[in-house]
């Protein structure tokens, strides 16, 4: 029985006392919202153990570092240094994006040595073992990728990306509408080639009944690819973006009643304003289910600083209810990603997430803040390091600068305001 | 004749032709709202020439960056490599905060070396002479603190902080809410010292009327500093907060009549769903005039990364019609900063202050951004590079990490997503 079958028979098992303990809320409380499809449960299946989290309503703001090889840059090693340093710095999930080398045995080592649950995209595999076969994406078998998402499966992959939602007359909506940057998602990329060339319907939504098989098979939640989300701020929420939308909240509740777990991936490049109203919608047209963004990216003309272009979106869409936020490093649209952006890229996303919790109210995210603020007013500095989200940075900053007197900083020195005024407020 | 009475009397000069061209609306736009007090004109009064820039209504978000000495560390040297860095990053205007050193040379050869606008914050030159004579900041003359103003405004400082809206009524409701970090801000500590120590009233509250006098001789912009700006989320949008915006308000319509230009001062640290109605009650309550902001920052958290929340809260006020940004360096609550921390600084916020433009609607912003979207869709690299608001550090991050492909990146190598549906996208 899947974790959601349980949920909707009345059962609490532990996976679900197990997060209603890490969320301070009750495990009924958990039971009701997985029930509901609005919060999923992810968790190691194989390999290196570690401890199951929530994603969805009233918990908090979960984030996910992307791993993987590429054809460019393919070596494991490396790729199992960047999982240590996305877990080391507080990433709740990794997901294996590779592309380079034998995707077998990577993705098998990456779940191995994971304490975070993994997730993947199948079709990358299918569409790399095809291209390896000196064969065309458009010639890509059906049958090979139900076969790669059955293998993940088995490998205890926890949760899987499908673009189910890109249809052929979704793809048709964005040609008559005209977008700059047409589609940008990969596996979306490969299913739009795919399905043009050969003129037929996306398999895995044709065959969505046999992908719902599989899933609850294993117990995998299915994260809804958007395929065709926007690219560039330009193209961002259009008729297409919608349409594909609109087919996902289709699948998403079809998924929830065999029993299999859903999450909804997001976009991707888009201007500020329109943010929140993307959140309010996914919420409302997928009935609550977990919005996974990645994201959004609120200006296209920053390359090297999108770990902050999508930390000012990410905070914005989390406080209007994303739940999960895929990081982004600063090599993105530039390069496969090295160690420094991994560790900058969870940070961000870490940021994001917390200023999201506030926004949303999550309990105790406020209260943190205001422990930061009462260590300030004390000029208590091992205090204040001991809450920072890195303290190993900010401690470095201040001791290449040490202040003349140990209890404020070379900013004011002895100008320092919050030392000036301490004695003015001192309560009676 | 200051430039707010020639608009008053319905004067076009020369700064207003040249801000509407650089803004690209007409200079009988310009004229009318510095008329109305909804735009200020900040310009270079002495030294090295550099264009006059407009900050409010219907204009580019404006960013700010702060340099200057302190006890701890003084090297006036330092500080001009500073200033050079934050101009050539794009800061729009410098603000001179020594507080270490001889600060009447420092402040001279800053303003002689800018080609942006200079402002100061005079109250910190007259605590630090005061402390100099060996006296204690609460019993500075109040007669120090016009004449080191007199002397800013001799020297060619285009604008100057004044905490005029820090009353006694003011503290004594933030006494009586309580709060967490009680007075963060420099100036607003100095007064707040000075006034609770005499038990008396902020002398730049009770003697505004010279204070307009001296101004409008030189002509230069009041900014009206929030003294009392909350130091930390929990004691955002109090009710000593608001208290010092009436009052603000007040004096921002009293200097309007009296021609002489202000811009207000807002916070500080606050939580990301309190922005956006601050931005809206300072536009009402000051009557539209333009709002100079110190982040937002929307966590406590993230010391070493202030660069970043403030890029957060920054873009969401921006969006919500603050004018002008105070960029925040990764050095913030840590130590004074150096040259990459102003780099940093100012980049993260001509991020946020273009994402802001984006939101609110600035001629031209989005448009920049669907280039890039072009760029991207026809691999055109160099295109790309040519867009980027830091070239170096892109280009950087790109020839680390060489693609096999020249027309794609290390990323996705064969499968970039773009390149694969090009053909399929394109116009019959």
């Amino acid at each position: 029985m899947t974790i959601l079958e349980k949920a909707k028979q009345g059962k609490i098992d532990p996976l679900m006392e197990a997060v209603a303990a890490d969320e301070g809320v009750t495990a009924q409380y958990i039971r009701e919202e997985v029930a509901a499809g609005r919060v999923v449960i992810s968790r190691k299946r194989s390999g290196a153990e570690g401890k199951p989290i929530g994603i969805g309503r009233g918990l908090r703001t979960k984030i996910n570092a992307n791993i993987g090889t590429s054809r460019d840059r393919c070596d494991v090693g490396f790729e199992l240094e960047k999982l240590e340093t996305a877990v080391r710095f507080g990433a709740d999930t990794v997901m294996d994006l590779s592309t380079g080398g034998d995707l077998d045995k990577i993705r098998k080592q990456i779940i191995e040595a994971s304490t975070v649950p993994v997730g993947t995209v199948p079709i990358y595999q299918a569409a790399v073992e095809n291209v390896n076969l000196e064969k065309a994406i458009v010639d890509l078998p059906e049958e090979l990728l139900f076969e790669v998402i059955e293998k993940h499966g088995e490998d205890g992959v926890d949760f899987i990306t499908v673009h189910c939602g890109v249809t052929l007359r979704a793809v048709e909506r964005i040609k008559k509408e005209g977008r700059i940057l047409n589609v940008v998602s990969r596996g979306g990329a490969f299913l739009v080639e795919w399905m043009l060339y050969n003129q037929k319907e996306n398999p895995l939504y044709e065959h969505y009944d046999r992908l719902l098989e599989i899933a609850a098979r294993y117990d995998m939640t299915l994260s809804l690819g958007d395929g065709l989300r926007p690219g560039c701020l330009a193209d961002a929420s259009d008729r297409g973006q919608f349409e594909e939308l609109i087919i996902i909240g289709e699948l998403a509740q079809a998924a929830k009643e065999h029993g299999v777990s859903v999450i909804v991936e997001g976009p991707g490049h888009m201007p500020i304003h329109q943010i929140q109203a993307n959140m309010q919608l996914e919420k409302e047209i997928c009935h609550g289910a977990p919005f996974y963004v990645l994201g959004p990216l609120v200006t296209d003309l920053a390359p090297g600083y999108d770990h902050i272009t999508s930390a000012i979106g990410g905070s914005i869409a989390a406080a209007a209810g994303a739940d999960f936020l895929c990081y982004v490093t600063p090599s993105e649209h530039l390069a496969l990603p090295g160690l420094e952006d991994v560790r900058l890229g969870v940070i961000c996303s870490k940021i994001a997430a917390h200023v999201g919790d506030i926004g949303k109210g999550v309990k105790g995210a406020m209260e943190k803040d205001a422990r930061m603020g009462e260590r300030r007013r004390e000029l208590d500095w091992e205090g204040q390091l001991a809450l920072c989200i890195d303290r190993e940075t900010a401690e470095s900053i201040r001791k290449k600068s040490p202040p003349r007197d140990p209890d404020v900083c070379t900013m004011c020195g002895p100008y320092c305001s919050i030392k000036g005024v301490n004695e003015f407020f001192k309560k009676k």
